[in-house]
């Protein structure tokens, strides 16, 4: 299994190299290899960075450089740390991943001066590990997704390795903090593997880290609890030689590779299917190792003034520069880059090669391994208007299940959904015909779909859902994420950081297209039945749209069939994040699978049948919506207003995709001037039914040539646990409410309008009280009435007492 | 210590009262004490509600309630499990808190009719512990924030216990999976106790829980690890005797309970200074215990079919009626009801008196015991235009700090700031003169600022000091929260059900109000010189006002000055989320202390002295500004101006309270259309530079008269590590722009646009340029350039190298 070892020394001399180059990047202009004089005016003017975690981020690197060459370990490294920025750029440089990906960096002292300059500096790269990192699929400004992005890379990927490097002040976040239950999830036999190494190095920003001060028995006693084999490693301290944690540090690591390779064959060969206590590493470290011990009389090394910049005024105080080169010459730099600043030889023989670089692995730019998807037909699935009628009665979510079940079959090792154990709620169970739950644990004989393999995961928490499937997409891999629509709110921050990601990807040459992160988010804001004010929030859609335009779409499809068409977009489109909002009570399908494709495909239209207008003719009023119960909120009232006001002329607009209100010059799906005009007319009143916060409607169209006529109904933060019907009331998005605001905004109807309200006023009234006095809705804004078609229960069907969270 | 033990027996009549009165919530309208035989016409048309969580949640009540009455222990009940509402409901019933709250709600049969209709009934109460709950201050909807409350409650608060129940689904969220650490916050010396009960049932909805399933030496690692000491009880399955599990059950209760009082001995009389290791318990019970076993065949108690409503069709389906009768029989009503409906006296025993009930408990009702703070003069720590001239460079935080000392220093028991480690960098750091950073851990010769009884508690999770800070307020007490601005996202969800909680409690009459929630954003958007992209967000201000006008409120100070009276404002308020957000590198400060609290009464005001507009003519064109780096900018522009383009009148506003540009319709705090139309004029063009994306400014305006003139420039999601002028150049905020806009804007500029662009543009490069070559911006806009006084520095000053995240 091993090839000859590769001595310690030579371990240690590329981690002298990446801490040099750490350090050049820091503070150096120019003068990269000091082979003059250091001088203020090779220092940077704005000395940014973060020190405190580099060192051992260059350990653990060089340490698993000197596995991967023994073992052709296949392996991507992740820095939780991701302040360690330079680091990782310093490991990329010496592995020649860096000088490949960008020609204008060679391997030499040219090349190590660009290094070095372009680091925080206007018009170079980032401070953090990112998307311009060779080898990263972790950003490291917001901390904690370390250890899920790790384990969400290796599902489906028996042969790889993640490295897992994670800072004590990331472990006190939240996710991370859950995220170590993870290991209950991976599957020895076909799934590959992670390895946690914690680094305490004592101190966040300004204080010590909780982890780094509890005795090691609490600290053993925790990830043993957490179903891991912890090693603690301690090293490096008062001044310790490092060749002694090397020694110590590299039998651990071997010792947690062996250890892997043993598990994973108990499992694949010799059919264990016990849930295998995986091995940890905690690695204690000193903050800023090897820097600095003492500046201006204070402790450095080893406290938190070692975070960022241990020497702060380089160009101004003599002593400081003087501190400098010292620091950078205790690396012995002439021993690590020859006459031309290439890295020496000796370092060949501790550097992996070609893909098995950790920064050139291709499962950290997965768009080089990702295979598309093989999508089944929608047809199977469709809601069939022909025999059942316009209006058919489905749970569209459990429709969408169905085809998932088949997308699953077809792609057994490409494909998951993750949800915070709200798969079945949201009512896509079906899938469970042709796969399970993930879950490694205990069985018992009352379970239902559990096993080692299953391809979805649930797990009541947000962030690791979120999480898992970013790093299951940027390894090439596709998936959905299921949830509630309140709550992804929890995941807001994790998005931001993802559509960042995204953000910054379209401009690295090299990263390849990713499968779009998708949401499917159900149990929405007007169905919660069960639930109350707390579960009452359409807010994620305000989120998303401030980030660019060129990464995010939102759908909101108003039937079953318009929901298959959407997620088969959705599923086959690439570096996108896709929100789809969609149902899963019954609901009246209104459109044909081939209706639904070409409104999907215009992302809104008119829908004659639905409206009353007159070809050839104005209409009096635009009737517009999105989401599906406003959608069968508006139709209702226009069928009331045909009966009320028989000659007027409404016409009527669904919106699928939200994107398209916008101004074409704000969004590539945007609409451009004329075709908004054209529909929605330059003058006449638009009221307008919306799932969501009505000042979203606003901030998509005012720029439009109308904005000063449309009127939006949509939820006002009205909410508790009632009837759906209520609910509706509660916000005036019913169908009386919008037929008075009609009513309100066509001038020749002005006279009729403060009798008809009374009786409108009159009809909410009645409901409210039919429903105070028989805690239901009352059958008639059940069923099918002032719909245009015949229907036995259309729109807000109540079903009570399913299995909702 | 202890007074007569209440008997088990009545304990456990008390717990099948609760029970029986939590079936009688979810199932029943009528019949209540089952005098007649149950009929379909007694349920409910829909079953709403979650059995599941309630027997175990009603078990913990009866104990705690046998400990109350025994010890007189002070003690505030936390529902994790918020699912389990009908449990909370029905024991604040037996106690009789109920009734007195609702007057309507007596505590006989007809008030148990009412208590049984109301619940999840339309105009009803919620299907959670909510506001509504007595003794509640845990929100039941958004799992995961039970122990940070509970934590949060019991700091300051040496004699409350708070007596936390833990769902295994909530377990396994971020937010709870981190909160165990508080332990490690916790001062027995000063602060009152926790004790978790985490209730391990095995489902949550739809799926067995990772916790459940793992074997109880890894259970007993993990919570050991924590730092507790864990105590494992088990009990009820098979049909075990409940009586068996009360013994046990009170047993390690009792036990729990004297550790507790042992460990604040030691440290408040023994003089211990050593970390304790807390109790915490373990409860494992079936979930749906004592619910039906078998429903249609399958199995129900004890497996996750038990979550909500057990029996789903029992008016339609004779054989769920027959067994809900028997459901409900099983905990004999007849024992535990009298004729009249009311409790028999038997359960007077398990019943402790007056504000001991945690029904009652004032702490969760902490407006009651309420102090307000006492708010040291700003004076002192104002920035005296009067000797520095105005455009003094100061750090506004670093100013605020200093009063947030002399506050502590006058509320010593009263006041805390929770922050994400950076308390400091965001300049506050003032405050460790007169108070230190909680730690009950090792502490180190090199650490600084740590103390077992410190104000400030650091923990790297926006959640946990969230938590805190709510937990803190809805005890009673007051606090800021200070954060980065881009993270804050972080916690989007918390702060969403937190405003849910104040919009609901205002409509609960028996709530009192509370200390409102003041976030400090600083480290904000337009300075992360030392980080990147993923530190540029400002959002959250889009997120907030989408929660009721009557909750939030949102603050730009432009300079220290106005910093300091808005955070006064803001600490002295009741009932409301504050969102302040800062600068906390050096700026100009530019109003004096006294004009500051006239702008700051006023939300914004014209700066006469800004602008360059004459007294009694129209504006030529309004230049408008929210936030510190776009009021430099915005006045820098019309320095320009004045020189460029000599008789342009100019009005300047600066807006320090966003709210005031929302119609007063809308928000109370919203200007009305005549004075919005006074000020910013009903068709002069308006060029808007706004510290956020720049649609929010467009929301909150759409409906003034001169909206379609509002041109507004912000965070357009251009980001990268860069200098602080090149960062406003991405986004096209900077003064040459701004210029641009405004004369591109003005009729009869026109002419003259297309030369002035140009050499606007031209500077625009040539600053680009420099920063691009030397890596720092041009001192021309670093320092006073364009601004109306002088300064050595203002606005974009520059530092480097200092300690930020």
């Amino acid at each position: 299994m091993t090839s000859d070892a590769v001595p310690l020394p030579v371990v240690d001399a590329w981690w002298r190299a990446a801490n040099y180059l750490s350090v050049g990047q820091i503070y150096l202009l120019d003068n990269p290899l000091l082979r003059e004089p250091l001088t203020p005016a090779d220092i940077k003017p704005r000395l940014l960075g973060h020190w405190g975690t580099t060192p051992a981020l260059n350990l653990v690197w060089a340490h698993l450089n000197k596995l991967i060459v023994e073992r052709s370990t296949n392996v991507v490294y992740i820095a939780g740390p991701g302040h360690g920025g330079p680091g990782v750029v310093a490991n990329a440089w010496l592995d020649g991943t860096y000088s490949e990906l960008f020609h204008h960096i060679p391997l030499d002292g040219t090349g190590m001066q660009r290094l070095f300059r372009q680091f925080s500096f206007p018009g170079g790269i980032p401070s953090h590990a990112a998307p311009e990192t060779p080898g990263s699929i972790n950003e490291g400004g917001e901390l904690g997704y370390s250890l899920v992005h790790a384990y969400g890379a290796v599902l489906d990927n028996p042969s790889l390795l993640t490295a897992c490097v994670i800072g004590d002040g990331e472990a006190e976040t939240a996710t991370l903090a859950t995220s170590w239950h993870l290991n209950k999830f991976l599957n020895p036999a076909t799934d590959g593997a992670v390895l946690p190494i914690l680094n305490l190095n004592g101190y966040k920003i300004a204080n010590p880290t909780l982890l780094a001060r509890i005795p090691d028995d609490e600290l053993e006693a925790l990830f043993t609890g957490y179903g891991y084999s912890p090693r603690v490693v301690a090293g490096g301290f008062d001044g310790e030689d490092p060749m002694l944690v090397h020694e110590r540090f590299a039998v651990a690591l071997a010792q947690a590779f062996d250890d892997i390779a043993e598990i994973q064959d108990a499992a694949r060969n010799g059919g264990s299917t016990a849930r295998p206590k995986w091995p940890m590493i905690v690695l204690k470290t000193p903050k800023g190792w090897t820097g600095p011990k003492v500046v201006d009389g204070l402790p450095v090394e080893n406290t938190w003034r070692a975070h960022q910049v241990p020497l702060a005024t380089v160009r101004d105080n003599p002593e400081h520069l003087k501190q400098l080169d010292e620091w950078l010459k205790s690396y012995k730099p002439e021993e690590l880059f020859d006459d031309e600043g290439r890295p020496v030889d000796l370092l060949d023989a501790d550097r992996p090669r070609g893909d098995l670089r950790m920064s050139a692995n291709p499962n950290a730019n997965g768009g080089l391994l990702l295979r598309s998807l093989s999508l089944p037909p929608l047809g199977p699935h469709a809601v069939d208007l022909t025999a059942e009628g316009r209006g058919a009665v489905v749970e569209p979510t459990r429709q969408l299940g169905r085809w998932l079940r088949d997308l699953i079959a077809a792609n057994p090792d490409n494909f998951r959904i993750f949800g915070p154990d709200e798969v079945a709620s949201n009512r896509l169970d079906d899938v469970y015909d042709v796969t399970a739950k993930a879950w490694q644990g205990e069985v018992l004989p009352t379970d239902e779909h559990l096993a080692h393999e299953g391809k979805v995961i649930e797990v009541l928490s947000e962030n690791l859902a979120q999480g898992l499937l970013e790093g299951y997409l940027l390894t090439g891999r596709h998936g959905l994420f299921t949830s509630y629509e309140a709550f992804i709110h929890i995941v807001d921050s994790m998005f931001n950081q993802y559509a960042k990601w995204l953000e910054s990807s379209a401009h690295v040459e090299w990263r390849r297209p990713v499968a779009s992160f998708t949401y499917l988010l159900s149990s929405h804001v007007w169905r919660q039945d069960h639930n109350g004010f707390s579960h009452q929030d359409p807010g994620f859609l305000d989120h998303v749209i401030n980030k660019k335009a060129s990464v995010v779409r939102v759908y909101l499809p108003p039937d079953a069939n318009t929901l298959l068409v959407t997620a088969e977009h959705c599923l086959a489109s690439r570096d996108y994040v896709n929100v789809i909002v969609a149902g899963k009570q019954p609901t009246a399908t209104l459109l044909t699978l081939d209706e639904a494709r070409v409104h999907g495909a215009r992302g809104l239209s008119i829908w004659d049948w639905a409206g009353t207008e007159v070809q050839g003719e104005e209409p009096d009023v635009v009737v517009a919506c999105a989401g599906d119960i406003p959608t069968v909120e508006a139709m209702a009232a226009v069928q009331i207003l045909k009966h009320e006001v028989p000659d007027l002329k409404v016409r009527f607009i669904n919106v699928v995709d939200l994107m398209r209100l916008q101004d074409s010059a704000e969004h590539p799906h945007g609409l451009d001037s004329d075709d908004f005009d054209a529909l929605f007319t330059p003058d006449k009143p638009v009221v307008f039914a919306f799932h969501g916060y009505p000042s979203l409607i606003h901030r998509l169209t005012y720029r439009r040539t109308n904005h000063s006529n449309i009127h939006v109904r949509g939820f006002k933060e009205m909410g508790t646990t009632t009837t759906p019907f209520d609910m509706l009331m509660l916000n005036d998005l019913d169908r009386y409410r919008l037929v008075m605001d009609v009513v309100k905004r066509v001038p020749r109807l002005r006279a009729a309008y403060a009798e008809l309200s009374q009786r409108m006023d009159g009809e909410r009234s009645s409901h409210r009280a039919y429903t105070r006095e028989h805690g239901e809705d009352a059958p008639d804004v059940v069923g099918s009435a002032g719909l245009p078609f015949d229907v036995e229960s259309v729109g807000v069907a109540d079903t009570g007492g399913d299995n909702e969270g």
